[in-house]
């Protein structure tokens, strides 16, 4: 019998997917699942979007250019020249979700046995482009205590090899809604230009800022052409997370004309939502205030009553839409399965991402979970209360 | 300055698309351009498939499932039995394109520096997703004077090192047109089962099947449950290559379950494409037997057409749409550029795919280029004449 690769072996599970099935399992026995797992928004996608497609007139549906149209490219351009971004269509390479520009980034500048330094906890799936790229996640730890803020500049240097490639950071932070300030990019800049590293943040968070923070960009920070490969995707600024349309856009030319190729290999994005990204450019500041102002409720909701549960530690996120809490249980694995298979309250029952998925150190973030507030309000009230009692029950 | 990885700087230009910006100058200059470079077929994507989109009600695009919905799983097995290939939905994993399903199986079953025996020419992004997986091409040579017939068994034997992990058919063939017969796929089977290898057949051509000749799926062969691996695709069956939907087909479990690891760390495919996907599953047996006599005709009449031309030798293809020529010129990476930068006959010209890129053994190819018979007759004869022109100045 042929056997699979180490590489296949060592692919993590996702934490925020492997419980799928147990919840599949509970609304077959009639059980309603409220979803804080997964940052799939109940947002409606924005209707210029939804129209575009729908009123499309292709009759062959055609691949695309590898690299995305031009047309898009330089609407795309204007989009970051309002957030004070100056981008150039040709640093752009349109790529099918986020997830595929990340993978062409460590295709890019990585190979097998080469390190990334991620602080973390971070957006779990890192984890999976690291392994199926033959890479090494290294993790620096940022703390709860501390709000998840970017860990003192000498941890990161400690961590340095030979084999040190990149900096990756997501910023507003997936799973912690932490915002950098600009003096920590400032600081992480001058780490990669001392070390001739890359600098990776996944910005798709980008418009997700709160209480008056300004999301100061890599690609705002001069000198930093060389070293800055940013991450997009507009999978949340749209809730389109079902399009399938990042980007990855770097000043430098060797990055861009590497991932072309990559880009060339699997031919083109998907170009009905092609259709929709470019029209989600018309998306009226209306629409983002309405949603800003909505995730900000949300997250004060759902700060105030968590802290309202004994036991549990969390900490403010300033952007994106995710907290990681800390709860009193030893194994949120086995926790969050249990919810859905032994747990309910009223015929209801809550989902959660057990946190240590989201870290690469063993036998951390066992206490902790990620909660995605991506549901109205009543309903991040009812999911907490059931967490509430669930957590009484379950330490009985 | 940071520096890029060796696998970038290995991955290869797609000879397919490495043209694309000369023929953007020569449309910028006026000039007609006849495509015959890219497997974009002109045939209209199925009504149902089209409309299935312009009438979604989604209101939210959401993620969908990571191996997609056992809705359409379970009704692309029913194709499959329809074709009499047995499988059970939970054998699929839904893919963005062919493309990614051949990343995932690659991921899944090999490792740096491990082999893949693929009959060259072979599908040129072959080359560029063994590079991305960092995995070692090993061609074995078929051979226009025999139409591209499978190689001897012994000459893939040679081949077999401990570093092997998989042999890598293209059946119908691209760039070929070649089509397996029953015996040469028992013969594969045999060597795979024999070494404990894999065998990945990309059969995404397969209901371009000509001149009564039947389609011999690996599927179809019994004993070879744990080695076998179909790539499928929604792209040329339905003429809708910008949807970018295929699938991996396995009945090895630790193979599914692997693939399905990689396909949990990208989340999902696009929504809208897996809508006319699982729409086009209804396009009516009419379209495809309409289809089917086109590209006979196509081919027959593009095969005669290029027979008129001296020094030029070309297999007729059963399957798929393309083939292969032998051209009387020594480099056609050069020809094919020299057709879009100098040459035109009444204001127009013609792209080819020149064929070394299809060819892993350096220095062999260079005198065939890959012809895809994706235009309405009356073009492809203008194509040819223009082609046969081009030859004489050239040569002169």
């Amino acid at each position: 019998m042929p056997i699979i690769s180490d590489k296949g072996r060592k692919m993590p599970e996702s934490p925020i997917r492997k419980l799928v099935p147990y919840a599949e399992d509970a609304k077959k026995r009639g059980i309603n699942v409220f979803h804080l797992n997964i940052g799939q928004p109940d947002i409606k996608t924005p209707q210029v979007a939804l129209d575009a497609v729908k009123n499309n007139t292709l009759e062959i549906l055609e691949y695309s250019r590898s690299e995305g149209s031009e047309e898009y490219r330089t609407k795309l351009a204007k989009y970051y020249a309002g957030r004070d971004i100056n981008v150039d269509p040709k640093e752009i390479i349109i790529t099918t979700g986020g997830s595929e520009a990340l993978m062409f980034s460590m295709g890019s500048i990585t190979d097998t046995d080469d390190e990334i330094i991620i602080p973390e906890p971070f957006y779990a799936n890192y984890n999976g482009f690291a392994t199926a790229s033959g890479v090494k996640v290294v993790p620096v730890v940022s703390k709860i205590d501390n709000n998840f803020a970017l860990p003192p500049i000498e941890d990161f240097e400690k961590l340095i090899t030979p084999k040190t490639k990149a900096i990756l950071i997501c910023n507003p932070g997936n799973p912690t809604g932490y915002m950098y300030s600009k003096e920590e990019i400032k600081k992480l800049a001058s780490i990669v230009r001392k070390h001739d590293l890359f600098l990776i943040a996944d910005e798709v968070y980008r418009e997700f800022a709160y209480d008056g923070a300004e999301h100061y960009s890599i690609l705002q920070e001069e000198g930093l052409e060389n070293n800055a490969i940013v991450i997009d995707s507009v999978s949340k600024r749209y809730s389109m997370c079902g399009a399938r349309i990042g980007c990855l856009i770097t000043r430098n030319k060797e990055v861009i004309n590497t991932a072309l190729k990559f880009a060339q290999a699997r031919l083109s994005p998907p170009s009905f939502a092609l259709i929709a990204s470019e029209a989600a450019l018309e998306t009226p500041q209306s629409y983002f205030d309405e949603v800003i102002e909505e995730y900000v409720e949300r997250r004060d909701l759902l700060i105030s009553e968590l802290h309202k549960i004994e036991g549990v530690t969390v900490a403010k996120p300033q952007g994106a839409f995710y907290c990681i809490a800390k709860l009193p249980v030893k194994n949120t694995d086995e926790f969050a399965q249990w919810l859905l298979e032994e747990f309910e309250l009223n015929g209801e029952t809550v989902m959660v991402a057990p946190a240590a998925g989201f870290y690469s150190t063993p036998g951390i973030g066992y206490d902790q979970v990620r909660i995605a507030y991506v549901l109205k309000k009543e309903n991040l009230v009812k999911a907490v209360t059931i967490l509430k009692e669930a957590l009484k029950k379950y330490n009985a």
